[in-house]
């Protein structure tokens, strides 16, 4: 996450934002985000928000996930916004969705991630 | 869809509802609607909200899905709401909740399904 | 899967088959096996074959599963038949493919799942 | 791909290797290689094989993948194996395994992916 520069925009319990400058170190052959990129900080916003609602002590691990990629990520910056649909005492079933957002703050979908995620206490 | 009883009880450009009323002959051993079903009418809802964008001598086809089963499904009725992510000329993406209600009203998410359709010309 | 006529044709540890003969009741309006009928029989074979490999006295439940679906399921019978592919103690990971066979005996791939099961001590 | 120094070991019509040596930046907080970098390779892989079979001027792009992760992805090196399970003139669906691989050779699964490709004609 902070290799490339992710960070935590929003928490609260059950959704979190994470948000991401465009960099072109990140970029795929036509210079859209690398889809590896655009999966990864899905998959971390998926395990943020599972954790916001764990207890304390725990720790989080991603045990699956589908994504859809919907549109070259093309963007200043990107922003994957997960939200818990279940909490449970073992498995978190989370859903997020990505936005590229330009210059003039427009945004639009890029990728659409859900995914079951599974505490583990320490 | 008829033969279980299913209903589309709600239309809008990319949204559909299909609802069904509890039958014992769609459960399972513990008296729950069977995980079969409740992925039959949420695939189905699917299916309706993509076909809901396509034009009109088109055909719809499930390409795939993947849902995640997170309670049992006990309930009254059942009622799959699907709504468009992303549609394309080829593929459209499409995510559906399934909940369960009671003789209350009161409606508890049971499943989410997130799945790809693919439009045929006729 | 009494309902519907599939049978438990193999099992060995981590690996079962569930057969099932075509009727027309079970078909969709092309005269196809409904995908339904066609998810129920995989995911029942993963949750089999997950079941196989636990401890006495559990329970398998479905946690989740994506299937693609690869061609219209036209056939006299249809065969699925699942994998484990990674046993837990609370969780396994399975795959499974599912059959068309004709009259011939030739069988064709017509889906493929892969899925996680639970393990729940009664 | 040449970024994380991951390599095509092995291509055959609808088979695919991608290997990759461990490196610690591509590590996450307990010295495993990072779930993004898994399912990287495992995608990468995936489109690969897709492409091995599809018609000389055509472009691959990932539709979706659903990746589950099994175990601790700790070796020194790694491979995805993809395989194309059904390839079509649009869509091709591919199977990938991850394994890790250690200093005596031993290799164990560490995660699966089943997804979907799109053939785009250039």
């Amino acid at each position: 996450m902070a290799l490339i520069g992710a960070e935590l925009t929003r928490v609260e319990p059950g959704i979190v934002e994470i948000s991401l400058r465009y960099r072109s170190d990140l970029a795929q052959q036509h210079g859209y985000l690398h889809a590896g990129i655009v999966t990864t900080i899905a998959d971390s916003a998926c395990g943020y928000a599972a954790y916001s609602l764990m207890p304390p002590s725990s720790e989080v691990l991603s045990v699956e996930f589908k994504v859809n990629l919907l549109r070259p990520a093309k963007g200043e910056t990107f922003s994957a916004i997960a939200e818990v649909i279940k909490a449970g005492k073992t498995l978190t079933v989370v859903r997020a969705d990505v936005f590229a957002v330009d210059r003039e703050a427009q945004r639009e979908i890029v990728a659409t991630m859900l995914g079951t995620m599974i505490c583990l206490s320490r």
